[in-house]
């Protein structure tokens, strides 16, 4: 089998205040990542700015911008100039009152690749997404750019194992996570452990279930809102398609973590595992339905 | 939220070389779980003899039994007599030249309360099960019983979300899997380590994905037939509805390993982790197909 082998990259980081500090701190961020002979820089959910659905602030909507606009514009230049693929996220404007929550891929030649819209949007206290973004349209689709077919998917889709399926069946080589998670302070230690592991473990399951490389990049830091905090758990690592790490971050720190992977793993994994051969496709619809309770 | 707690049991051992030998060792087994106030038993797969699909042997197809028949009278009185719900693990005969890879459920007052027929059969060196069972026809359909709903999947079930997901989605409380997995002693150490994390990694994920209890029951010993080997790598193990580790055994040892779980504590983490809300329904039809590659 020909080797694919790709080098990518992780930007784990504490977000600033303003737009303008993220992008500069992320700019010098890829430049290492570039130097380091990366191919591929996921960056974390919403890197833009602090997490702002901590709060339901109708002044929010300010922070959106269109596609493209000033965000992809940057971060193209920097694709071009670096001869990189960057996954960046962003709040979208789509039109006036519309917006969602959006992954766009920029290629090496500084081309947009292609964009990914947040398909499952959270809502819990403190994640008050159900306000701000529409739910996706665009499916489960897999972005082509000139190092292969990236599963690119958001967060909250983390959890669900028919998002990374879809990508999978698609054709992607990899999966993608941009993210932003973290604890509750006020939760045990023990139940935060508990979460983390979760956490890693169901985007670790999609890598097995579908032989895959899985990335997951989160951003760090206490982030706080009136009587509302998150610890953002950071540990953005990577994972094979067996699910054993390659690479990960701590909880607390800034940090570039990374991985070489060959997307032909995925061919020798499933032949010693062809999930793909047997799965009952005939037995499958009650999957389309809400719950099966009639 | 009112409590339905159990105690739920599993034994793992290596197998003898006789249905009778197996039956009578899992008696005395069943003995003491009962003794030590399990409510439920999951039994291992085709715990009545060696791993047979090491080989493909006409003669093998002698072992199988139908249902009601020898196996399930015998554990039926059992059930009865020590009232306790159990799951065996059968090779059925369903008429001639139609075979099953299916499990039991009976009840504590002894009845049938249903059975579930292996849909996902692996085929691979040392494990040839498609040439003994015809994949199941009964769906994915939990099992009701006096101490709820039993989502009863087999071994290489496992590696499917779409089965949890189907189980979970049709009200079963619990996940349980019978099952039959091991190393091949040729694969290096390193190799073996990432196959039992994927194992668990993947099972604990259904755990998470569906908010249920799972437990999984493997079996121990080296078993050959000419030049293949398996190692069963036990580690039989009952987790949480976050993932979490409740109970485990080793990897070489009989064990019986017991954990007292609440149905109710589903939907406490259904209510933190509201996948079930959020599904894309309207988006998984991709689910239902082959290959998403036209």
């Amino acid at each position: 089998m020909k080797s694919r082998s790709i080098k990518i990259a992780l930007i784990q980081s504490r977000c600033f205040d303003t737009a303008d500090e993220n992008r500069q701190y992320i700019k010098e961020q890829l430049s290492k990542a570039a130097a380091n002979k990366a191919d591929l820089v996921l960056l974390q959910e919403l890197h833009n700015t602090p997490y702002f659905c901590i709060e339901e602030k109708p002044s929010n909507f300010d922070l959106a911008e269109t596609i493209p606009g000033e965000s992809t514009d940057f971060f193209s230049q920097l694709a071009k100039k670096l001869s990189l693929v960057i996954v960046t996220s962003l709040f979208e404007k789509r039109a006036r009152g519309l917006y969602h929550n959006t992954a766009v891929v920029l290629d090496k030649d500084g081309s947009i690749a292609g964009k990914y819209r947040k398909m499952h949007i959270p809502d819990d206290p403190g994640f008050y997404e159900k306000y701000y973004f529409t739910p996706g349209d665009l499916g489960f689709t897999p972005i082509q750019t000139s190092i292969g077919k990236l599963g690119v998917l958001i967060c909250w889709d983390q959890w669900f194992p028919e998002a990374a399926r879809l990508m999978a069946l698609a054709g992607a080589d990899i999966l993608l996570y941009p993210t932003a998670i973290g604890w509750d302070p006020k939760d045990s230690a023990q139940e935060q452990q508990r979460q983390l592991q979760a956490w890693q473990n169901i985007q670790r399951s999609h890598a097995i279930a579908n032989g895959l490389t899985v990335a997951s990049c989160n951003r760090t830091g206490l982030e706080s809102v009136d009587n509302i905090s998150t610890r953002f758990w950071g540990n953005s690592f990577i994972c094979g398609p067996q699910g054993e790490i390659l690479a990960q971050a701590d909880s607390e720190n800034d940090a570039i973590i990374e991985s070489s992977i060959d997307f032909e793993q995925t061919e020798s994994i499933r032949r010693i595992w062809p999930y793909l051969r047997d799965r009952r496709i005939d037995a499958y619809q009650g999957i389309n339905k809400r719950l099966l309770d009639e």
